[in-house]
């Protein structure tokens, strides 16, 4: 077995080999917005030493290239000049066609030792990318490594995943694959498994016979901000519920790992997801809600609704809103519901797992709010990453009444310093060969087929989405799914 | 049974019949500082009808006493100078020595409704009051309740709290009987029974199963205070061990009661007292540290050591600190060490229980400092109410290196509120017929049984108190007696 890397964590990052990145789509917003600042703050930390590639089809080449990092570097944090200087010295750049052989030629001239390539083009070019690396020999490690990350979204269905697997399995092996998920960089989401898994206080009441419900939130301000093309496509099921909250859902109800390698951990990832029970046409309505944005104020401002934005086509069935009621079948989460809930344009941006543990056996203590005696622990992950845990006091006075009070830890205000840029994590993951944090073909493959499920149960209904107002808390018929089980959702 | 007032709280208060609260030592340190700043709080809340008779030796008239109130009450926060004034309108004295049948005459004839009396006087004149209370026939109900509250200390050891405890009976139900302990009426000692059974996330973890010990401490910066004559001849095992320090272990330690009825409570307390291991000579060297403190300084001022205290007799053995390795032999807490500590001229003023859980039973998470995987449950009590919570997150950055932080709650900032004082709530308990917060006689007596037991071996003992500096943490075989069992004293 592998040495684990978290375990030797920056004494194991000293040691790391030089490495090459080779980014496809170089010229795109990905490359601007995150992955250079990413790697040059990864070569400023000194953790590796870097040599990136451009690969693209504009004929930019490598002065442009160059040139472009300057500025989209200029306002770097915490680097000097001479620092952003010497990173943008080892930008290259191979200009060409994805399909074009080429090109796969001209950069497999320059490459030697460890390669780590990343795909940030439209998903519509991944198959032809990965055969050009495959056919010029460039998936074989050689004298080094050679690792691929996958960014999202890994497939629109089950179908096209599994194709996009079997290219990826035609030239490299599952180790080399890096999918990512943006989502699992995030410190606090990393810090799931720490907190459930690093004191003993919580695991012992991890499981049906102490928690009520699990909620899990994921929600947006924003509209579609001009991706309607694409977004309408999509839809909040496959663009958020299939990837980002299912790594919530399994990173909440895992059972403990063995250790902490990479396939152990997925491992356990990819058991909670097949035993998620699949929602079929008998459940559509009483377990999921689709819903659309209308159109209205917003702090004052006029916004469009969801069939007027750009890009959406009349009459289009497209959620920009799901509300699921998810069992997990296994025998620690037996008739405990998961409610998960993701949406744009609404009151506020929130991503958090709230635990409701169960009332106490027997109620001793006068409460004004009978719901009230639950108590929440609440993983937050925006706005600010934390954790709160709600817990039931004493109101000072002659009664015994008691009130609800939150017992709280923000990361910011007790470490005193911003958390880790989730690209930045994950790229040194990939580095350091732990795919720990990278999603695994058979789980993608798992959350796909119930995805496709719900998605196929909704094209045989008639139902159209419900509605629901702009900056609003969700549609009515949301809230009727909790409170059908004697419960509701937490306040946005 | 009776109707319990801590379900309808302010609105039982409301209809509390007028009471008649008859304070024996009146003219006394406690009545100046704690019983009339309490009475008028109670009487500016509106919560009862008030009338307070000073019974006393001094021949300071109903005029004097109210003088003298006026001028302890000067400062009285919240109040007016007109409810003052009617406060202090409802004063009487009547003037008599204890053993005087004629003061008791004097007193029975302005008495009519419910009467409170409060033994505020040294301990030697308690069993006089009780005689002439009861002679005069005062101790039977009339046309009102008759109840009787004890200051502390009750009895020196076993055999004379059990005589008061037979002089009592002589002339009172044991239901008119409120012996004092006043660290019950804080609210976060009250809030240890709300968090445990108000809550449904800690029970399920406060057994042996997840524990692995407690730390209960009660310590003082300062020292004797002139009070040398009556320390020396209690020291801290009476002074604080034997009451105050007992009654958070029973709240620790105890059942869920069946209900919130003051004996249901006191049921279960006492069974946890009786449940104590009992530590005779085999056990004295190993489960106890008696130490006295040595002169030095504290903060640059010259203080003497506890031999060279006024009143100090030379030689003496009466320990100015105490630590006990306690066990508690019940189903729920087999092999559990409650480790106890209270003392004087120590570090820092600091009430709190500590408890702290097992580690996880697989360590995945590296950590420097191995101990630290323990989570700790801290309920404060001094110098600021509130819990904590020691749990384990990640620190932030490649690795996943975790680190403890704490997580808060302070009663001061979340509710905005003063607690209220204790003598306020103990008083309005007594008035409304509420003994939960005061002392049975069974419990009393089980408790001062362990003590003796701890004292007799002590006394059979050649070995003299160990030492400890002025300012310190306590005697250094205090320190050994947790290192001997893996673990350290928490920090004061």
């Amino acid at each position: 077995m592998r040495e684990n890397p978290f375990r030797t964590g920056l004494e194991q990052s000293r040691r790391s080999e030089p490495v090459t990145v080779v980014i496809f789509g170089a010229t795109g917003d990905l490359t601007r917005r995150k992955l250079l600042p990413a790697l040059l703050s990864l070569f400023r930390a000194g953790v590796t030493r870097l040599q990136v590639v451009g690969f693209a089809r504009r004929s930019w080449g490598t002065e442009g290239f160059r040139e472009r990092a300057h500025e989209y570097l200029a306002d770097a944090p915490d680097v000097s000049d001479e620092q952003r200087s010497a990173f943008i010295q080892t930008l290259t750049y191979v200009e060409s066609s994805f399909d074009d052989e080429a090109g796969y030629r001209n950069l497999a001239e320059g490459l030697t030792g460890n390669c780590l390539y990343y795909l940030s083009t439209p998903p519509a070019s991944y198959e032809a990318i990965i055969h050009g690396l495959g056919r010029a020999g460039l998936a074989e490690d050689g004298d080094g490594f050679r690792r691929i990350i996958v960014e999202k979204p890994f497939g629109r269905d089950l179908a096209s995943a599994q194709a996009l697997n079997a290219v990826l399995a035609e030239h490299f092996r599952e180790d080399q694959i890096y999918r990512i998920d943006h989502y699992l960089g995030k410190e606090t989401v990393q810090n799931i498994m720490l907190m459930r898994f690093g004191n003993g206080i919580f695991e012992p009441i991890w499981n049906h016979r102490y928690i009520d419900h699990v909620q899990i939130t994921v929600s947006e301000r924003l509209g579609l901000e001009g991706r309607g093309n694409y977004y309408d496509s999509s839809g909040a099921l496959r663009d958020m519920v299939q990837n980002h909250m299912f790594q919530l859902l399994t990173l909440t109800a895992m059972e403990p790992p063995t250790d902490l390698g990479a396939d152990s951990i997925r491992d356990e990832k990819v058991k909670v997801v097949r035993a998620v029970r699949p929602i079929g046409a008998d459940a559509i309505e009483s377990h999921t809600v689709r819903a659309q944005y209308d159109g209205g104020r917003v702090d004052g401002e006029p916004v469009p609704g969801y069939l007027d934005e750009e890009g959406v086509p009349a009459g289009s069935h497209t959620e920009s809103y799901v509300a699921l009621k998810v069992f997990i079948d296994s025998w620690r989460w037996s008739g405990i519901p998961f409610y998960l809930r993701t949406g744009k344009r609404l009151r506020r941006k929130v991503s958090e797992i709230a635990v409701t543990f169960r009332e106490p056996p027997l109620k001793l203590y006068a409460n004004r709010h009978p719901t009230m005696n639950r108590n929440t622990l609440i993983i937050r992950i925006q706005p600010e990453e934390g954790i709160t845990l709600r817990v039931n006091t004493k109101i000072p006075g002659y009664t015994f009444d008691m009130r609800p009070v939150n017992v709280d830890f923000a990361y910011g205000s007790a470490f005193g310093a911003a958390t880790l840029e989730a690209y930045e994590r994950l790229l040194f993951d990939a580095m350091v060969g732990d795919s720990t944090l990278y999603t695994r073909r058979d789980e993608i493959e798992a959350s796909w087929r119930f995805v496709d499920g719900i998605l196929a149960a909704w094209n045989r209904s008639d139902r159209p989405p419900h509605r629901y107002a702009p900056g609003s808390s969700g549609p009515d018929a949301a809230d009727k799914m909790l409170t059908a089980d004697g419960r509701r959702w937490r306040r946005l």
